[in-house]
């Protein structure tokens, strides 16, 4: 990770950078397998499943069986933990649930608003060297709370047909029973437009690679909602001259680890910290499993020495990243002044994976700056909020000659009539 | 306006089919604009705004002089219902903050949530036939009260380079004094990628034709949020045999004649009062100024009787009207088994232009169908919720050994180090 010092606003700009993708090279792509899906339903996702997953399904659905089998393969240990992060998660998100809004606006004019749970929604989790698991609670938990009447989880399934044991117990224990083994672009196709077995989702949530999102994208224009664009992970991380490095670097490390394209970031206002951590990444790296990974994403990484606080802030709401990690000593001070902002962690003992796993708040961000317009998945992501109003006589009387006018200066002559009668038949 | 007596479910669906779009031949004429003002800027604004709206500008941007002149151009009537109508979308949508969430989720671990403004956002307001200054206040009333730092509104001018004074007049009031004079896809594409004189927004919110909407899609790939995915506007008119017809008339005209492309659905249990309202269609056409763009878009429309309620409420459900009018005896008791839905007009005096223009609620909601993922524009649309987590020593004694073994399930072993190495350190 290379260290910049104090560096100028067009020069941070540039180091804060993120890759430019050429949407239109994957577009290519992933336009005829949607295409072909919306033809030819489930004969097409079993041939891509055969295609790109190299796996021959015979049922491209979980069995009763699988998921019954899948409880006896997991360990109890995590189990355990799966239970803790199930009721945290569900805790901060049954906490979201907004109370129904219901006034009299003016005499006679009542209006309200009401979450109303999505009905189908659709969950994407990715394969690939981890089964994460995690995500199925992250997405499954908020819909149930919800109360979305129907909700479907995909995902890829190795060659021979198998989805992750802890995938289907975390499906399982939060009630959801709807498994389509199939991943990628096809997956979200499959979803977006319905087959035969798979019914057509009203919104689709979850990471994935960049055929997944693409995809996502591409169904979004005129079949589907999704949660948010997404883009590699990312983290930044801020920290003074009492920070811990060790902590500091394995925070880096553990969001360098999830891809070659990952983000890195280490902000600090102290340059002797900024080395101290550098060389503890450099340590931390030669025991890691995925290593290689970590390395590559590294390369693309800064660390960035700032001496004045407002530069720090200026850094952080600029970039918008994913996770931020503060651990300063005025870390509690410093978090209230982030504008964009995925998750915030705040202070020594607030690691990124505590949020990814279990302590409560949802791991489903807007990365790529998209902090700085989303927000991350929450149980608002799952309802829609629908506005009622309802005029008496006397309501109308008041309201509708403002009405009258309004509509007669936009030259909408029969929205003003549409009050005019109604006025007039109070007047009989 | 046909009617049908009972279609069967697969007739239903075909006679509230949308009519489906090629975005692939606007798209074809919208990326190259997207292109040109990414890199020419201003002169390229300019250029368009003499291309497509015939008018040569020599200021983009409205003078303090314009929105001053503006304050004497509109009448004092029309004043005085804007004000109107300006307090109470003031005051539903001051209603819809929210308190932020702050909670101990379990000991030691303290998760919260908070709304915070989007800082930079743009408002568009459509030109054409109509001064839709009504637009102006639903984006500009809740970007205000949200707190959105810079909010800037773009409008197409007239051949001679002028706003109306009614948008003028109703932005300055609600104080936004930021107003670009460019339309079409070029102002979308200026507000999404900034030019020398127009920062870069953050989201861009608003109505629009087909090629505003295909920039806005286009530009939400890689530059910007948008409010929602927007198409033809449209009103499904439930009524029983109590109702007035010519209230429904009314109704269904003021939905009529807002363009050739809107959707105009009468749903009714009795054939008596469809045939009656049919006749009081014909019958108010015929005085109508906008009588040929009500007529076309009528053809388009239909009218169903469905005998049975749960049939009335699924036609509801299945089509998720942007506008619903439930104008029947026992409309609240029907209303509550409405899920999908921009905004509901309850009872015989609340027509859907009370709702257009000034009883509170917001008049941008989704169409074609997507109010079954989108609610409408609303507080909610112009913040975005950061989640923070503090934990204590205690907090990662109790939470580190359960995130420690769901991320070795998931082999990202950086992740659990760094929770290790935080329960090792408080061991020593």
């Amino acid at each position: 990770m290379k260290i910049y010092r104090n560096p100028g606003k067009k020069e941070l700009k540039k180091i804060l950078a993120r890759p430019v993708k050429d949407h239109e090279q994957i577009e290519k792509i992933v336009k005829p397998i949607l295409e072909k899906v919306r033809r030819g339903g489930d004969h097409a996702l079993r041939k891509f499943a055969l295609e790109y997953d190299h796996v021959s399904l015979d049922d491209i659905w979980v069995s009763t069986e699988e998921l019954d089998a899948a409880k006896n393969q997991v360990d109890d240990k995590l189990k355990d933990s799966i239970a803790v992060a199930m009721e945290n998660i569900h805790r901060f998100h049954e906490a979201q649930k907004q109370e129904d809004l219901e006034m009299e606006v003016m005499e006679g004019v009542f209006c309200s608003r009401k979450s109303v749970a999505i009905e189908n929604v659709g969950l994407y989790v990715p394969g690939g060297t981890a089964p994460l698991f995690s995500t199925v609670l992250m997405l499954g938990i908020p819909a149930k709370i919800a109360g979305c009447k129907q909700i479907i989880l995909a995902s890829p399934t190795d060659r021979i047909g198998q989805l992750s044991p802890e995938i289907l117990y975390a499906a399982n224990a939060i009630g959801i029973h709807k498994i389509l083994k199939i991943g990628g672009a096809q997956a979200i196709a499959g979803l977006a437009y319905g087959t035969e077995s798979v019914p057509k989702v009203d919104k689709i949530f979850g990471p994935g690679n960049q055929y997944v999102t693409a995809a996502k994208q591409l169904a979004a224009k005129d079949a589907v909602a999704i949660d948010m664009p997404a883009g590699p992970s990312e983290v930044m991380v801020v920290i003074d001259k009492e920070a811990n490095p060790d902590f500091a670097a394995a925070d880096l490390l553990s969001q360098a680890e999830h891809g070659v394209d990952s983000q890195v970031i280490l902000v600090t206002s102290d340059e002797e910290i900024a080395r101290k951590t550098q060389l503890a990444v450099s340590e931390q790296l030669k025991t890691l499993p995925r290593k290689q990974i970590a390395q590559e994403s590294l390369s693309n990484s800064a660390i960035i020495v700032l001496e004045k606080e407002e530069g720090i802030i200026n850094a952080i709401n600029d970039y918008g990243p994913e996770h931020l990690i503060i651990n300063t000593t005025n870390a509690e001070s410093l978090s209230e002044s982030v504008r964009n902002a995925g998750s915030v962690f705040i202070g020594p003992y607030t690691p990124e994976s505590a949020g990814d796993y279990a302590s409560g708040t949802n791991h489903t961000l807007p990365t790529n700056g998209w902090a700085k317009a989303y927000s991350g998945v929450s149980l608002d992501s799952f309802v829609k909020k629908i506005t009622y109003q309802k005029i008496t006589k006397k309501g109308i009387e008041s309201l509708g000659p403002v009405v009258e006018h309004m509509a007669e200066a936009e030259h909408l002559h029969a929205h003003k009539q549409a009050v005019s009668l109604r006025l007039a038949s109070l007047k009989q």
